[in-house]
């Protein structure tokens, strides 16, 4: 027995990985098994030995890794993988998942929290960086600065950022063989919000979305009807600026070497305190890899997870249920010492 | 009856006007009461109409208070008030500090844990920025980047920020009749931890601080022993670069109008996830009146407290005890809905 907090990881795709990579980084922490759709290809891209890979597919398998799981991390992605493998999953694991459509974020809540409860087990729902630590953010400024109105922004740097989810919902449309998504971040909006103007700005006022985009077909057909569906399709594009270019793998695969998977953003929130005293709080992050950092965020979600769980908590969590020194590996003895 | 946090507001000088102002301005807290050293003074300062303004002398008062109050805000100073007063009203109230002495904040924390845990009330201690919202930041950008050793940093600004606990500590020394502490940040420090060298930095490589000083009796044997005093102050000056100015109260006044009551701060952490992917978080508050912007903290985390009695806990928190979500005046469902 160890007294580690043991991980299963669930699909290995990036932010599979990054999962990994963070359980090593992590010392108090070991992986309990991977259960993927692909076995072979999951072994071939092991970035750490691991001897427990199973098929998703295989009910009893899974139900078996949970006997000696602690926390079932679900890399899937929010579109279609997580709306079915969370209810499932929290039926037999404690889990930690990074589901990012913001719209449906209460009704999944509601979904997990149901099971979850049911199940005597907790379930810490869209961890990562937005929502996540963003989040956490928009909420404690505004709760330290009343009247402010924080605002999240994505991708700074000129190339902008991959975001990982919208790129997942451009691979879904039928047709689509791969697909990357930079967001990039208006930064004239950002300005407003720093002189203090508090500005009520839409979705489209704050970002715009520039796709590119691999076809199965290649044909003038195809490329208007995906052009078409990606630039209409709710809540991921339609409330945005959004450009569609279509290319080869090839060319893709360049775009993703040049790019890589960096991404950084900004949550800013303004006000005044008594008669007009300016008052300002920004949050920054820079990740040069972002399914790296978002498995990292995941893997301390994991930990507050296994905490609340074993001190008899139940139902669904998201970061903001969850107080910050619970993702710490320190003990609160050694943080009301050093870290205070 | 109101269904409002009732705060009493125990001390009014800077922090508790601080305070004061930061109850106008949430609308679901209300001022049950002010408890002060000098009542007549008190009311001479009022920013707002307060009918009840009682003697922190009489028990029969503070008691009495007690009944038609939620939350006391202890709004003195760590060197000499909060460690009396704190016990003495953690019996009889929910309270909140900025309690900001780094090193006691363990021992302060135990006899705090110990007075609210047997009075049934909660106490949330060291509250404001540092310790408080630079506290959290340090233990979740740690958590999320293991490696990371975050850093904070105070007075990035040409003219410093003012340290009100720091300035108190002067006030203490006998033969001092007023002073101020502006304190500095070192940028090579900062700019260290931005290319990622995650130095080991003594708090003297961090800051330097500036002293300005009145006397009672303005002579060389004064002024000598007072700087001597000041500089040799454990855990306030002997770590640091100090410099001690000896004015007249009106150049003192001049210098408040001049700097205000400004101050400014980073926190900031940066690390590797996976292979040598650079990762960085910052977090920087811009405060144009640092005890406004503090009262302002302690009114969110008094409705933590009012919030966590309610759930029937008890005992002493920090602000890394407490989730998100438990300073904001929204609903958890509005929440979930719009800020996550």
């Amino acid at each position: 027995m160890t007294d580690k907090t043991r991980i299963a990881i669930v699909g290995y795709g990036n932010v599979g990985k990054g999962v990994h990579r963070a359980v090593l980084a992590n010392q108090d922490m070991v992986i309990s098994g991977i259960l993927t759709r692909n076995i072979d290809r999951t072994r071939s891209q092991l970035v750490d030995k691991v001897e427990d890979i199973f098929s998703a597919d295989a009910m009893h398998l899974i139900e078996a890794l949970a006997e000696r799981t602690d926390v079932a991390i679900l890399c899937g992605g929010s579109k279609n993988d997580l709306p079915r493998q969370g209810p499932l999953y929290a039926v037999h694991f404690n889990t930690v998942d990074s589901f990012d459509t913001h719209d449906n974020i209460p009704d999944y809540f509601k979904m997990m929290d149901g099971v979850s409860s049911y199940h005597d087990n907790v379930s810490v729902i869209s961890g990562g960086w937005d929502p996540g630590t963003f989040s956490i953010n928009r909420i404690l400024a505004e709760a330290f600065l009343p009247g402010a109105n924080a605002k999240g922004f994505y991708g700074l740097e000129k190339q902008g950022g991959l975001s990982m989810g919208h790129s997942d919902a451009l691979r879904q449309i039928k047709g689509v063989k791969d697909a990357r998504q930079y967001t990039h971040a208006i930064k004239k909006s950002i300005n407003r919000i720093k002189r203090g103007e508090n500005p009520d700005l839409t979705p489209g006022d704050m970002h715009w979305r520039e796709c590119y985009v691999v076809l199965d077909k290649n044909s003038a057909e195809e490329r208007k009807r995906v052009e078409q569906e990606a630039k209409t399709m709710k809540t991921y594009y339609a409330p945005y600026k959004t450009t569609v270019d279509f290319v080869t793998q090839k060319q893709l695969d360049a775009l993703d070497k040049e790019r890589a998977m960096a991404h950084d953003g900004l949550v800013v929130a303004t006000s005044e305190t008594g008669e007009g005293n300016k008052a300002s709080i920004e949050y920054k992050n820079v990740y040069e890899s972002n399914p790296e950092a978002t498995g990292s965020i995941l893997v301390a979600c994991a930990r507050a997870c296994h905490r609340l769980s074993k001190r008899g908590e139940k139902g669904a969590f998201t970061m903001a249920d969850i107080a910050p020194a619970d993702y710490s590996i320190h003990s609160k003895d050694y943080l009301l010492e050093n870290r205070m």
